[in-house]
């Protein structure tokens, strides 16, 4: 898709159907989100799971039961707008559609959860190589030994993903991480994988390995796949999430979500 | 000395020959200075040294040449309110002093200089155990391999001051330092020490060595001993310091430096 369209003329591609691939470097400057879509008697446990792991599941918008907007994201319909949705029952991927309009239920609440996009792109823009992008490659993703905070019948590990940096550059990005606590905010580790449950940098347990030269350290941030994991857990008999990469595109800016 | 002494009670003690010691632990709250008291023929040079350098050199006030007051640091006379001096010629020391009244010229240039006091004390409030304060040493310092900026006769390397933490700790500590650019601010390396030119963490060049646990990583600050360092290699016919650990004690309070 061209770069010059605006996060509304991408979100009509899509909606018609004309797009439904990747998202990653669309609308750039602007928020995308991972998506979570459950039933409401499901919905209050998601939603005290993502607050208890603010840093994995930062929640960008919620919607009403049965709404398909979701506030203050611009004008989406949740049916249509995410090029390609996976769709689980009891707990088990059984499809991946395009469009959910068949499956739309009056009791289902969306979820939209903040996405590393957005601080890749942060990082970028000050003059930092964000391995992944610069290799072209899926962020490296890895389970750790660290629990997430359980909430009804969702529990998880946390699962980060890690990008490499020289020192100087580390201290940076800390920086500027801080500064967008929606979008994961700071790492929550750095240095010796082992000491989060991490065996081997190499084997990613999501995503694809990345070079990490010998003066670099590994920076790990929180991950959305968390929220996914605690999804797949809960087995619930019902829900609906973006597929992997294809993420929501919405009309905030994110620099509107940095505090500083 | 009473901890409950304001920052004027503790420099009248100081002025009047009652105390002489070193002033660590001393006003909490407030900030304390290293001071470097120049002629005005050299003073130009020093303040560029400083504003090219302002991560180990950075200038909370710089006086009138001449005047023994300090600007907006409270109720100072430089001459008699730093509990001891070192005094240079040639860039040697030849004395240490408790008063400079006897010494003092009209065209003498004073400078107060952020000190780590001040940032160790915002990272102890917000609940990290700083390795030097919990086990009573001086904090280790090391002469690393990055050049300062040049000016005039003034050069150095820069001197890094080292604490250790855990990796979550190293970040928090990051984001609370980062606030205080006039008292170092962040870290400039953590990790490695090899990478900056340093051998041997157990044997620190200025300062003692203190505890690393396995599971630490040690973060280096910019520390304001590279000043000091620049000063000798001047060998400047006559400069006045503060004796190390024997600070100015000023009514700035370090909340107030703090720029967010």
């Amino acid at each position: 898709m061209p770069s010059t369209l605006t996060p509304d003329e991408l979100r009509q591609a899509i909606r018609s159907g004309a797009y439904t691939e990747n998202t990653s470097g669309m609308a750039v400057g602007f928020v995308q989100c991972n998506v979570v879509i459950l039933p409401a008697g499901n919905a209050s446990d998601f939603l005290r799971f993502c607050q208890a792991n603010p840093k994995p599941c930062p929640i960008i918008a919620v919607g009403d039961a049965g709404a398909t907007a979701l506030p203050g994201l611009g004008n989406i319909d949740i049916r249509t707008d995410v090029p390609r949705y996976c769709v689980f029952r009891q707990g088990k991927m059984t499809e991946e559609v395009t469009d959910i309009t068949a499956l739309w239920r009056n009791d289902l609440v969306s979820f939209a959860l903040g996405c590393s996009f957005s601080f890749e792109e942060a990082l970028v823009a000050s003059g930092l190589e964000v391995r992944n992008v610069s290799q072209g490659l899926n962020v490296p993703m890895y389970q750790t030994n660290i629990d997430c905070t359980n909430a009804g019948p969702f529990s998880s590990k946390m699962v980060v993903s890690m990008r490499p940096f020289t020192a100087s550059d580390a201290i940076r990005a800390i920086q500027i991480c801080t500064r967008f606590p929606a979008v994961h905010g700071a790492p929550i580790h750095l240095g010796n994988p082992s000491l989060i449950g991490i065996g081997d940098l190499e084997r990613p347990d999501f995503g694809d390995a990345v070079q990490i030269h010998d003066t670099e350290i590994p920076l790990f941030w929180a991950c959305g796949v968390t929220p996914q994991v605690a999804l797949a857990s809960a087995r619930l008999p019902f829900a609906i999430t973006h597929s992997p990469g294809c993420m929501l595109i919405t009309d905030v800016r994110n620099s509107q979500l940095a505090v500083l």
